[in-house]
């Protein structure tokens, strides 16, 4: 490898794909157009809880244009369909197969279920009791795992183990009594995180095409492998015989997992023709799989000096109606980014009769966090302390035990604060009248999956890297840069082909910030192996040692002799001729990384709040994120501006609100309100680069901390503003103007 | 490798694409239907020779749809339409671009083209003359290599450079003079060998689509790469920025390299709208590059015992109105297939005002061979020696100097010769009335060219293999084989991936003999790549060295202990998991055989001929072959059956046929006679394998061999038969009767 200074990484590159963003030209899943495909509808149910005891279709089958009405009973679950009883409002019923969409909506409108309705559980504090109505029967609980594939490592186990717990956590280290007994304050509270939908511009919505004993389904998705493994195994198939494209995706944000592709598969094959289903807004609010809703009770000591003597924590989440084991990681994390000497941490997870939840942006780090960074920050005010400073005493270093006891691996956490404190936004903080400045922290743990890729020096010698990975946040791009490195072109001069599951090498989801790290290592492998290929070459070219050469703008070189070189473009002739003596130049990457590397960020929100109506109006804000090496600065900046943007919607207004029927009221972005561009305020980005031992060039998961902090640190700056310490989500303005009238 | 007897290699396999094929499934260039796509329609000269004066396009641009009509002038000649001149009667002159195929077909018959008519060169033999008119100007001559990447090491240059000599071949040896005199026996010929049409199913056809900075093209080829770097150079673009999508291919026999695809590239991106052009029969007639007519004289001296003592031969091949190469491979079969001490053939190639040529199924082999087998035939009955006894004396060996004075490789010719002697269907032949037997041989150098394959261990231990060749002969069921061989698995359990060159490993043409032997030898570097990795990680799971492991239905076991095993499935799940342990199973395959592996044939035809009308009709047919190794012998006779088929159109029926005013007069299967199937008897298929060094599992090239020897087979059964001496092809029956009153 070529030494510093790096040409391609670490300068801003524009998005590859940008281009035909912009100009509409990039092709959806809803853009799949084939001939002769068939519409599908979901009937859902508006009942939380009943059972189904009859599905009347004849209505819906005289409706022109309707082929079908089917139900579990003729088709399976496919991993959608109610199966004799449903167990949150808009769970799928049935679904209407017709020759066109408006036939199967007006079919779907026409298919008459008659429920039994049955008592419904709402209340998540209400599902722990040992004696709580049961939210579905334990037979009923289908294996999810979406959150574990955003990535902690999970331990430990709480004795409370309910019916309709779902998912529980432990850690304990010391005697908590005793390091509470030994703190000279300890802060103590509530906190209570709502729900929150992914708000991904794109809904749901997936097409399959029956094929030679198989099946090709196009879909949005952020893991067409995963998708593939599910759908084969849905239908029973072998995972070669299921092709998937993953499309454009408009979004995903943790909850295009699996989803449809099953159930259009299914319905593919059984009318062996192609089959086609886009949500609606509203399906896909009721269908699709929000962050957890929280209670989180903790009570934190420290002594005068600062350092921390014990963490209490007591978590609950609301799984909604369906198994999600998102509370291990919100557990660890809490448990596990300062040092204490004493520690106990206990999490439940529920089953509820709502809107199952899964997997959204650092499943359970905002929830965490938001409890943890707001209590530190009312330590601080306190010991009159300053924030950071209190922060800097016991920020875990690499070393330090987690809360499951195993040490982190090289992190970034205490780089991070010393930038923000070294900020101007910080530094030379000024408060305005009702103004005030709040600072919080945030980490993810990052994930790993194996991954493979390709790069092949072409008969004319450019470059073409292939991947599997889904892009949703350009790494395409970055993945350019990655191979002009080693090739010394610039990132524009590199293609970068990402196809389906047939041809692709393989890449796990795009989801807990391992794409970049994971993958980015399988395409510099890749690249180093194309290189040294290309290397073997032209030594025998240039009579020299493979070791003298270099490579750079199309050409290969003796170092230090620039003109005894020859062009890569004749090195590759020879791989791409009749009679040519040169095998090709692919180049190959494999790689298992074994060992994550957690990313921190720490953010500053400056706001000024409206004493009499409440509302909190954000007008300054910085991330600071150790992102190991910043591969595509450009990107990585816009990832972090979009996890603040998400961060802020979560602090202010979002919330999957339940009514007291248990029907999703907040299923329409009238009702479920996301910032708007007017919201957010400039956000300032500084990158800390403290290199991963793993990541290619040293890069860490960038995706998922921007998106942890961002509450805490507006709760904690209303609190500087007007002393007000505000411990729900989204801090509505009447939740606001309470705390004012209580603290 | 697992050691004989192997159960997927030499076992007859159905073709994996078979099912969907006879269902009508398949897609083919003319399927590719895109909304909004343009029709393109190339408008021909009616005459062989014609300055062009004016394009008058206001007519055509008056029919509705029809949006523009284009010539060299605008968009340059993208290897395809004239400039300012033209050379060949059905040259393409413009192109109209409309909104349909109708309108652009009407637009096309209102281009009214002022030509100024210039005289035309017919005749190859004048064209030889060193004051003959130039059939196109030097500088026009465009540089073409179609019939290079069929294969052959060309060698020698002869002294005779008329001005429309385009290609030319001289190998001697010894001194000829002296090998005529030391003859007991000479004989003598002149032999015509008619031009053909490859006669496949599907006419040309290109879709183009325009994309960010590129173009997609989907095409019916025998080699994506090739045409992937056609266009790009065509189009000053380079290779990464153009896809193209090999489609389905209804035949190519040599026809199907680069074509339409420059053209309709072109016209998308001038249009930024997708573009779409499918030849009728007609237009196909005209601009496809059929196989050569030759003139070819011979003299073959021999002892009394039946060894040769000299070869003397002048071999005229018409390329038509484009520069070809094929002489040179002529003159080289021609000398080099039997031990003569001397030899002196010398061979022209010349440019005439008549449809150019191309490369057709071992092109220049079977005009080489009806000249060289039906002399030694001759030879034979002036010696009353059995014809296969006299071949054997002389039959060239591994080691024997080839023309070019450079040694065979391993060959199996003696032990085809062998295998055809102790053929029941010759050892125990019976001759009716007019009935007759014939024995020929003929042989192919075969091509070599880099190869890359890839081949993955899915999530669920499933395994797909992925090539970049496109499939025209069921090479993609051989290669399922190959890697099934290595994994101990049944054929049909082995996906096999040709998909297009964004995302396929490198293939060559399928052209020249060589896709199993090249990219099967990938194929085989990749599976046992792909297996080793697996066993490396098995070895960990069974505490073994990987070296005592055994792979087979999908188990991997200690060879001697066969319940130490763990289910491929379990192994390949570590690799495709979040947070898994093991890199993906990807392996790969690069390679470049340097060698060829020529393969001989050896026919014999059973005729029985109807003295009045002079009309033959073939009874029965042997084919014997040296394959090397039978990879697949179900596909193997398929091909030889192919060739055989071919073999007698070309002996009996077909002609490119021009007429005095150098119209091509057979332009339409009306005029244009292709064998039907009761023209072809049942053939009879024998297979020798000596095995090649370098082809998978010992494989040679097995598709051009069987179509070389069948028209001297034929000829030599027409002499046993009536004693008629026919010296060219197409037999017709006036030409038979001619030789029976002349013999």
């Amino acid at each position: 490898m070529r030494g510093l200074p790096e040409f391609a990484i670490g300068a801003p590159q524009r998005r590859l794909e940008g281009g035909e963003k912009v100009q509409g030209r990039m092709d959806y899943v809803a853009d799949v157009r084939i001939p002769g495909a068939l519409s599908a509808r979901l009937v859902t149910s508006p009942y939380p809880r009943a059972r189904i005891e009859r599905v009347d279709v004849e209505a819906a089958l005289r409706v022109p244009g309707v082929l079908g009405v089917h139900t579990t009973r003729d088709i399976g679950s496919m991993g959608l369909l109610a199966d004799g009883e449903v167990f949150f409002a808009g769970e799928a019923v049935a679904v209407v197969v017709a020759e066109s969409a408006r036939a199967a909506e007006d079919g779907a409108a026409r298919v008459a279920v008659r429920y039994e309705r049955r008592p419904a559980l709402l209340d998540p504090r209400a599902a722990l009791a040992p004696d709580a109505l049961l939210a579905r029967p334990v037979g009923a609980r289908a294996e999810r795992s979406d959150a574990g594939a955003h990535g902690a490592a999970v331990g430990g186990s709480a004795e409370q183990t309910g019916p309709n717990v779902c998912g529980q956590v432990a850690f304990s280290r010391g005697d908590i009594d005793e390091g509470l007994r030994l703190a000279d304050h300890v802060v103590e509270g509530t906190y209570r995180i709502a729900g929150a939908y992914q708000g991904y511009l794109e809904p749901h919505g997936s097409v399959a095409v029956p094929t030679q004993g198989g099946v090709t389904v196009y879909t949005t998705t952020q893991g067409q492998f995963s998708v593939r493994a599910g759908v084969a195994s849905a239908l029973g198939l072998a995972e070669q015989q299921v092709k998937v494209v993953g499309m454009q995706i408009g979004g995903g944000f943790g909850a295009k997992f699996l989803k449809l592709e099953p159930l259009v598969a299914r319905l593919a094959l059984l009318y062996d023709q192609p089959v086609r289903i886009v949500l609606d807004r509203g399906q896909d609010f009721l269908l699709s799989t929000p962050g957890q809703m929280a209670e989180i009770e903790l009570r934190l000591g420290a002594r005068r000096d600062g350092s921390l003597t014990g963490i209490w924590a007591r978590i609950l989440l609301n799984a909604g109606a369906q198994p999600d084991e998102t509370v291990g990681i919100a557990g660890l994390m809490l448990g596990s980014s300062y040092r204490v000497p004493h520690l106990d941490v206990k999490g439940y997870e529920v089953l509820t009769n709502t809107t199952p939840t899964g997997a959204y942006r650092a499943p359970g780090a905002p929830q965490a966090y938001f409890a943890l960074e707001s209590a530190l920050d009312e330590l601080a005010r306190r010991l009159s302390m300053d924030p950071i400073e209190l922060r800097l005493r016991s920020a875990a270093r690499e070393g330090d035990p987690q809360a499951h006891g195993r040490p982190w691996p090289t992190i970034g956490f205490e780089e991070a604060l010393e930038a923000t404190r070294n900020h101007p936004l910080w530094k030379e903080r000024r408060r305005g009248e009702d103004e005030g400045y709040g600072v919080a922290a945030g980490g993810w743990m990052g994930g790993t999956e194996p991954a493979a890729a390709a790069c092949r020096i072409n008969g004319d010698g450019s470059l073409t890297v292939q991947v599997g990975s889904n892009d949703i946040t350009g790494t395409n791009t970055t993945f350019a840069a990655v191979a002009a490195e080693v090739f010394g072109l610039r990132p524009d001069e590199v293609r970068v082909v990402g196809s389906d599951t047939d041809t692709a090498p393989y890449a796990g989801a795009a989801g807990g910030s391992k794409t970049a790290f994971t993958v980015g290592a399988a395409v510099l492998q890749a690249a180093q192996d194309a290189r040294e290929q290309l290397l073997a070459a032209a030594a025998g070219a240039l009579e020299a040692s493979a070791e003298d050469l270099e490579v750079a703008d199309g050409r290969v070189f003796v170092r230090g002799a620039p003109t005894r070189a020859v062009a890569v473009s004749d090195l590759a002739a020879q791989t791409a001729a009749f009679g040519g003596r040169t095998a090709p130049f692919h180049g190959s990457g494999r790689t298992a990384i074994r060992r994550a590397s957690p990313g921190f960020a720490v953010h500053v929100a400056r706001v000024r709040v409206d004493r009499a109506t409440g509302r909190i109006r954000p007008i300054g804000y910085l991330a600071v994120q150790d992102v190991g090496r910043a591969l595509n600065p450009a990107m990585v900046e816009g990832q972090i501006r979009g996890g603040v943007a998400q961060s802020l919607g979560r602090a202010l207004f979002e919330e999957m609100r339940h009514d007291a029927q248990g029907q999703l009221a907040s299923a329409s972005f009238l009702d479920y309100a996301l910032p708007r561009a007017n919201d957010v305020p400039d956000i300032a980005v500084q990158l800390v680069e403290v290199p991963s031992e793993h990541g290619p060039f040293g890069a860490k998961g960038v995706g998922e901390p921007p998106a942890v902090p961002g509450a805490a640190a507006v709760a904690n700056a209303v609190c500087d503003a007007v002393g007000a310490r505000v411990r729900e989500l989204p801090m509505r303005p009447e939740a606001v103007l309470r705390a004012m009238r209580r603290d």
